[in-house]
C-alpha cells in the first residue's frame, strides 16, 4: 500500500484559546496529505484544476484522539482507500514520531466541472490518473 | 424538539479558488450553531470555560450536498441529538430560505479539564446544564 | 461622514492560544465592514465580481491597542477616507459599546480585471459607484 | 544582516474566490518567518510562552505587489529591523525563486505577561535573547 507521510509544523494561527489545534484545521492538513499523495503518484492537483476540473469533498469523517499543540511536529499519513471510477476515498492518520495518534479520518471525493459542478468521470478526464488509482485499489484488494 | 436556527452571512475569506465556501469552514459554522443552541437553552459556553472546563469535539461527520457561495445567506440549524451524561451529540443542517440543503453533519463532544484534558461529568461541573440536556433528550425519546 | 457600524460576534475559531483574537482575523473584520459600508451606499461587492471585476487590497496598516476576546461583542466602524478615481482608502476602528478601542486601521484598494489583474477605472466599470464615492470624499473635504 | 529565508508551499485553503492567496494569510506567513528567524538565532518562541510571556503584534503594515497563487512556492524573508529594549520591529518580503516580490511588510511587537497583558522587558525575562537582539541591531547600524 502506498502511504504518503508528510510532516506538518503546527502554526500559531492554527491554535485556539483551548491551547490546542482548532479542530477544523485538521481538515486543512488532510488536504495537504491528499495533495502530497497525488504528487507521490505522479500527478498534480493544480494541473487538474487548470483543465477546469475540481474535486470537492462530498463526505468527511474525523475522530479526535489527542489534541496537537503548538511546538509539536506531526506527520499526516494519507492513503487511497477506495476508488470505483466515480468516488474516491482517502484515509488519514495524524501521528507523531513516537507513534502517538492525534486524529484519524476519511474523506470521499468526486470530480466535477468547475463551472457547473456537474459530475465527470476521471477515466475520461484523466485516463492515466484513473489507471493509477485502479491499480492501487486492486493491489490492495 | 428545540432547533436553533442561526443566520450566517458568508464571508469572502471563507471562499476558496473553487469559487465556493472552503469545506473546513462549515465546521466553524457548526460551532456557531452549537454556541447559539446552548445560549437558547439558557447557558453560555464562554462561562463554562471561565470555570476551567472545555468541551472538545471527539468525533465529527459531515456530508456536502451543495456548495454555498459568497453572497448567499444560509441558516445553520442545530439540535441536541443524544446525551448520556458523558457524551453529547449535536446534529446540524445548513439550509437556505428556499429549503435547499447545503450540508448535514453531526459532532460528539465530551467535557474535560482545560489543563489536563481529563474527562469530567457535566452533572458535577454544571448540574443545571446536565438536567436541561437530560430533559431535552428524554422528551425526544 | 458616512460611517458603517457593524456588530461582530467573536468566533471561537478566531481565538489563538494567547486567549485573544488572532491578529490576522481583524483583516477579515475589516473586509466585513467594507462590504457593509458598500451595501449601505447602495452597491454590492458580489455583483461587481460577477461582472469580472475584483478589488484587491494593495496596502494595509493596522494598530493593535487592546486584545479582543471570545465572548466579547465588538463593532467594526468603516468609512471612506480617500478616493481619487484609481485608489480607494477605507479606514476602520474596532470598538465596543463602552467606547474602548481595540484596533484601528486603513486599507488601500484598486479595481482590476479578475483574470488579468490589469487595473481598471471605477468610472468606466461602474459610473454610479464612482459618482457616489466622489460625492462622499468631496463632502468630507 | 541575518535574514531568515523560509519556503512556503501555498495551501488550497489559503486561496479565495479571486483565485489568489487571501490577503490576511500573508500575516500568518509573516508569523512563520518570525518564528523561524527566532529559531535561527537560537531561541524558541514556544518556550517563551511556557514561561508565561507572549509577544503580541502592536502595529503591522503590508504592501501587496503581486498576487501569489496555489501551486506557487514562495519564500518568506524575515529580518530584525529595530530593537530598543521594549519594541521589536521585524521586516518581511515574500519572493519567489525568480526574484519576483509578492508582498513586503513590517510588524512591531512588545512582550507582555500572558495573563495580565502588562508590558515586560525582554532584558529581565530573557537576558540572552535581549543581548542577541542588541548585537544584531548594533551591527546593522
Amino acid at each position: 500500500m502506498v502511504i504518503n507521510r508528510t510532516e506538518i509544523e503546527i502554526r500559531y494561527q492554527e491554535t485556539d484559546q483551548m491551547g490546542v489545534v482548532y479542530h477544523a484545521n485538521y481538515l486543512v492538513w488532510f488536504e495537504i496529505g491528499r495533495t502530497k499523495l497525488i504528487e507521490q503518484l505522479g500527478f498534480k492537483y493544480a494541473e487538474m484544476e487548470q483543465d477546469g476540473v475540481v474535486s470537492p469533498v462530498i463526505d468527511l469523517q474525523i475522530t479526535y484522539k489527542k489534541p496537537a499543540r503548538y511546538g509539536n511536529t506531526v506527520i499526516i499519513e494519507t492513503w487511497l482507500e477506495k476508488y470505483d471510477g466515480i468516488r474516491t476515498t482517502y484515509k488519514y492518520r495524524v501521528v507523531d514520531e513516537k507513534g502517538d495518534v492525534y486524529v484519524t479520518g476519511a474523506s470521499d471525493h468526486v470530480i466535477v466541472d468547475h463551472k457547473t459542478f456537474r459530475p465527470l468521470r476521471l477515466r475520461k478526464v484523466h485516463p492515466k490518473w484513473h489507471e493509477a488509482y485502479q491499480r492501487l485499489v486492486s493491489k490492495e484488494g
